[in-house]
């Protein structure tokens, strides 16, 4: 990619997220909304992040950032001449497969669309569009400054060069692209995510233990290791021979434990009931917001801690 | 319980593990193990343990923490007044139950017996005891003075009181129990970690994503927030209205994407092989000691780091 700069399409809170990404790493953002009152409001939202980020030390000169994006109400003066477009808007395929019927009329022809899509796979929104080998899913982590990794997942119909031209860029701009090869449902991430909740949901279903303690069984047990390395490395350092050594000595209980989990239930209206009002007796509902401002504070703190360890 | 002092029977890695937490927190520790050579070589593998976490700023004097352990050959002398022994022998059963007949013979009648068994309930080993009550696992993630968690699971004929003391020894050396509240295969913590490794390897097996961009997904994505926060509460400040609000966009797409792990299958003989070929490319054999080093590294440096963050 040229240095034509970058678009996001969709100024909510991942449209937002990733205006600081780009314009963080120095490249010049266009933002366009539909939604003027949204628009308006992103300097001061993008400035109050900024703000968090300067005082967790993460980046030098919030005005300098701010300085790279502007806001612009008509699609076109925004997206018509950039390299890439990251695409924010609402998780809905008839919201986005209208947009990317527009954006095939307005687009250069060198332009590059990845979606912040977090289930719907491309091919859901771009088939039979002129543009449609230039599109893939780029799904980020929320907020995407913060938490690195990005989904890169092609359609059918998308070209190699945009898989690669997309990996380059997110290098460039300091995320950690994955490559997963083909299209399938939720992805990669939210995958992984899914496995571990559904048996967390069983276990609480069948009163084996409390949210709070299934919850620090991940954050004082399983997540410490995580935080830096992955699964698959987490086994290969827990047995003296590997991960082979590792799968020899605990696949036949991974598999037994398998076993109990061949019906996949739906959560239930009255599990889901149990759960959310054991989970307000912690957090009750008005505090929900300064929780969130809390995790985010430390995901900083940890993406500060993370920068002084080698790897 | 009183201050009778710990015992500790087996002293590998897990044993020694234990001691450093037993005697950080300022209690006597009695070491035990029938492999004298083992016996002898612990005071020189803790005084490596605890000359890594003063560097690290975790502890402030590790001669005073060895001055609180003493290593001794005969199980009686070893636990024979104790409150409390922390058994960590081989995880086999009869090796376990032939223990546990000793102990029997032994034992003072306060002292209560947890298990490091990180998968055989107390039931298979203490059935038909005199100290059977007074037993229970008590699971640790390795090692004991990094990661806090601690599983504590009850065999049916386990008394109450056993429990709540076990919970507030736990508590007083600052390690973090969960309530088990009976008695499952792979009690919590693997079978959460076996939840997400399934998915994992079928995602490999399929050809999604290599090794290194799963386990990316998982350090620079979702381990982020579950190194401070579980599951539950992730989900939980992840749609505006809490976990039910999340449960309703979500619920329906992790179902969908359960239902097409219905079919358990073995890690295979061949999929194990190309597992294990991919990491011997990021991790050569002859690094995995070194590798392990660095991962203890990274847990302590971490453990710095959420001592200066607010919960």
């Amino acid at each position: 990619m040229g240095d034509g700069g970058i678009a996001i399409v969709g100024a909510g809170l991942v449209g937002i997220g990733w205006a600081i990404v780009f314009a963080r790493a120095g490249l010049t953002v266009r933002v366009h909304d539909r939604d003027a009152d949204r628009l308006t409001a992103v300097p001061d939202l993008m400035r109050r992040s900024l703000d968090d980020l300067h005082d967790a030390g993460l980046i030098d000169d919030p005005d300098a950032v701010i300085a790279r994006v502007s806001c612009h109400a008509d699609l076109g003066d925004a997206a018509g001449d950039v390299d890439y477009i990251q695409e924010s808007v609402l998780e809905r395929v008839e919201v986005k497969r209208e947009l990317y019927e527009r954006l095939d009329t307005v687009l250069a022809d060198h332009t590059i669309v990845g979606s912040s899509s977090s289930g719907i796979p491309a091919s859901a929104f771009t088939e039979g569009l002129g543009i449609a080998p230039r599109c893939l899913v780029a799904h980020p982590v929320n907020p995407p400054y913060l938490a690195r990794i990005v989904e890169v997942v092609p359609a059918p119909w998308t070209l190699p060069e945009t898989v690669e031209a997309v990996h380059a860029l997110m290098h460039r701009v300091d995320q950690h692209p994955i490559r997963v090869n083909r299209e399938l449902e939720g992805f990669v991430l939210n995958r992984l995510q899914g496995a571990l909740l559904r048996e967390a949901w069983a276990l609480y279903d069948e009163g084996y233990c409390s949210l709070a303690d299934l919850d620090a069984t991940v954050s004082e047990g399983l997540g410490l290791r995580w935080s830096f390395m992955g699964p698959f490395e987490t086994i290969d350092l827990n047995a003296p021979g590997g991960i082979a050594d590792y799968a020899e000595r605990l696949g036949g209980l991974y598999l037994s434990v398998a076993r109990d989990r061949t019906d996949p239930q739906p959560w239930s209206a009255d599990l889901i009931k149990r759960v959310e009002a054991e989970r307000r007796q912690t957090l009750p509902a008005q505090d929900l917001g300064a929780r969130g401002a809390w995790r985010d504070r430390r995901l900083m703190a940890l993406a500060a801690h993370r920068r002084t360890q080698d790897v």
